[in-house]
């Protein structure tokens, strides 16, 4: 059989277990934005039996042969369609070398893990929630030796969301951006315009939902997201999901806190222009897949941050934003409304964190992983290792297990490795903008007149149609000319954040 | 094996194909309420994979050798096994005894079919369509075939979505409804309060959406509609699917109608509320399924037309109407509202007719498809024969093809046999009505109030946990302990709009 012959067998089958697993993702969001409480159980009943059959289509045996027949002739494979093998051969590594005894009983730990850390978080009582979190990681090694990765299982972990990304790698990265980082927030936080900040913020209060929902859905489809391709619903926990020409994000609506729903919406925003960005036809391989978490949040973070926290940015959107709201922006200056957008507080809460110290509360769970993963920490000494980690990188240390180490599901579920994809991103994007004001010293005059053309073509053509032919890492270094660093996001940072806090 | 033992390994089967017939619903749904525009390509993919997908669970082998084992100790069954027994047969001959070519085929024309006839349509050309009109019925006939009625097709059209429903019956149901009818329609509309019906009907103007939506939400509510196991969205066309604890309406609204979403809505809460009372453990057999397509009318017009436009529903509804629309009812007297519900107006589309004769549109399609299938009439005859028909049934005739034999969906997609449903269900809802005034003769009373309960539990009891254990026409001779019959319709009609337009 040729190389061809097999690459023509192979994608339908691929194309039909990823149709699949689309329709397991309708269903999830389904279910976060329209089931009625009452059908919880019949939704899990159907994405059982679903998740049955989307597993026999991954696992198809036939796929397997026509890998190995790709595999051999390896050397004779066209870029592209080396790529699509690769990728291939992961999920469907993914889908067959784990037996089925143990995904039976991962799904069970993984389900008992979330209900045990809700408890545990309710009454901030981690020693009940230890032995628990001892089993995850015990399920993540193992899973990682059913992949032949039992000697670096924390290298396995992070390659799951990021293909590329190596411990070694995050270990530089976080290394070099802790230290330019901490003095930077002590010097932001200490600046007595981050009061003025807050004070302005908490006046933002009585914008009605309707309005918001205008507002909103008039900057996400002037930034470029096509809603005839996509939609926006209201979720309890804002989400970008499905690919192409069926995008639906969520957001949700506070009366007294209308920055949240906007930025929330734009971050959404930034993922869904990227799934919509990527090859249709496509769907279903590595040419029409996104590169990683950590490309994910770049994209999501660049439009959220560099892009509508800048003055530019305001310029065009303020005079609309004051058109809808004019009796709650009435007190409001132009200056204190860029401050309550730019506002800086370091605080203990990952989720409630800024932009600034949002990559600190990411070094320190990468921190803790790496530890875990290394045998070098012991999970009943990790409230203790928490508290001074917090200490030294966000200058604040809990008062209990509730705002520390308790604070976040992601452990319960099993999901190791996936923090770090959030800070990558942050400094993907850091890059990128750097890159992107090089070669448009305006850009920001592009925003002043409402134009996000430009940007998101080049998103489009740098980014986007790639889908996951490259690692990450690979991708941002073609895209900007250079390796991935960490100075890039300092240097913005610095450049946006000291000078407004005159820090 | 056991009967015991092949029903236990036999229900867990149904109940998968089952399972997987809601999910490819729920798309549908979406598709209808949802959908982006630029995703229908992606969602028919979806739902080729899940037909797919699903045709091989209902044609699982193991469900025929079961229900082998299962048909030989037949006299030995319990009566309730007997007719899950019963139910899977038809199911899986269904799934299994139509050749894949055959399918693939009829899936092909009904797509065609489609397109045929919404472009002889558009141009009122029936002569183009006929042709595929002839494919349809040729495909029906191949069809009833296959599956063991080469001598009967039209009864196993019936049959198809009314078990139990022959020709025979609905031929001396209809033809006894006819007889009385078309006289009391011919009163109806030469009595002058039918001027004053329309007339007030058209000064229904200016209503907002959003109240039209709170209103309706409320009715629906207090009839017993559980929003906690279901919903209601807004799509094109008005209907109903899911099934249990997750029961999905959609209404639509028009500022200048607003009757229509409202008893569009109660329509379909009457439905839902089947639905909801179908035994969930039992959802994918016979006994947790609508017993026919007859029956579920049967439910959503005795919701929509015995209860909801009765004077009682108003005495208790009209305070609250007048509410939520103070300037819009303000020069509108009570009587005027309760004629306006109740407006008759003969008209030659069937979804514009209103409740009395509706039934004659339905007698009408009836005799065109008998004569179809018996051979009595030729399709090219069919444009002269409905003429000559609506003159004689409605009292109008059709100045084009468009407004005559064109008008209606159904047969291009080969949905024939369909049609008798919507007339024998409005039959039994009036017998049912008969004999639940009988049983409550101030069952009206309980509406003034406010309250549904009695009847709504009477329904679940006598109609809706029942499933699909016995036939349409014999669910309700047990409900009302007579054979069906057209002569309650009649008396109904006769009392409500005979008096009401003193015809």
């Amino acid at each position: 059989m040729s190389v061809t012959d097999a690459i023509h067998e192979l994608i339908p089958l691929l194309q039909r277990a990823h149709t699949l697993g689309t329709i397991a993702d309708l269903l999830g969001w389904d279910e976060q934005v329209n089931l009625p409480p009452g059908a919880a159980e019949g939704r899990g009943n159907q994405q059982a039996i679903l998740a049955a059959v989307q597993h026999a289509a991954a696992s198809e045996p036939r796929i397997g042969a026509l890998l190995a027949g790709l595999e051999s002739a390896a050397g004779a494979l066209p870029v592209e369609q080396a790529a699509v093998a690769k990728q291939a051969r992961r999920d469907y590594d993914h889908a067959t070398k784990l037996p089925a005894d143990f995904v039976r009983e991962k799904a069970v730990q993984d389900s008992r893990g979330y209900h045990a850390w809700a408890r545990a978080r309710a009454a901030s009582d981690f020693a009940g929630y230890a032995p628990v979190l001892e089993k995850n990681l015990e399920f993540a090694r193992r899973e990682a030796a059913y992949l032949g990765h039992a000697s670096a299982p924390y290298d396995y972990m992070l390659d799951k969301f990021d293909p590329g990304l190596t411990t070694a790698t995050v270990d530089r990265l976080f290394g070099e951006l802790k230290r330019e980082l901490v003095p930077l927030v002590r010097a932001i936080t200490a600046s007595p315009v981050a009061a003025r900040a807050r004070e302005v913020g908490e006046r933002l209060r009585g914008y009605p939902i309707e309005a918001q929902r205008a507002f909103l859905r008039e900057v996400t489809a002037q930034l470029g997201f096509d809603y005839e391709r996509g939609r926006i619903d209201v979720a309890l926990h804002p989400f970008c999901s499905g690919a192409g020409n069926d995008v639906r994000m969520t957001t949700r609506y506070n009366v007294d806190q209308p920055l949240d729903a906007l930025f929330s919406s734009i971050h959404e925003t930034g993922h869904g222009l990227y799934e919509q960005g990527i090859p249709v036809a496509h769907l279903g391989t590595a040419l029409g897949m996104h590169a990683g978490m950590a490309v994910h949040e770049s994209q999501s973070r660049l439009w959220e941050n560099q892009v509508a926290r800048s003055r530019g940015f305001w310029r065009h959107f303020e005079p609309r934003w004051r058109e809808r709201f004019p009796s709650q922006t009435a007190g409001v200056s132009s200056e204190d409304l860029y401050l309550a957008i730019n506002a800086v507080e370091p605080t203990l809460i990952r989720v409630d964190a800024d932009e600034v110290t949002y990559n600190l509360h990411i070094v320190l769970r990468f921190e803790m992983e790496k530890k875990l993963f290394a045998g070098e920490l012991a999970v009943r000494d990790l409230p203790a290792a928490w508290r001074e980690a917090s200490r030294e990188l966000v200058g604040l240390e809990p008062a209990n297990d509730r705002e520390g180490v308790l604070q976040d599901v992601h452990w319960s579920g099993g999901a190791f490795g996936y923090f770090p994809s959030y800070c990558i991103g942050n400094m993907m994007a850091a890059q990128l903008w750097q890159r992107l004001r090089a070669l448009r010293p305006n850009l920001e005059e592009d925003f002043a007149r409402g134009d996000f053309g430009w940007l998101l073509r080049w998103l489009r053509e740098n980014i986007h149609v790639h889908g996951r032919r490259i690692s990450g890492l690979e991708l941002i270094q073609r895209a900007t000319g250079e390796a991935l660093s960490p100075q890039p996001l300092v240097r913005y940072l610095r450049e946006r954040y000291g000078t407004l806090y005159r820090a």
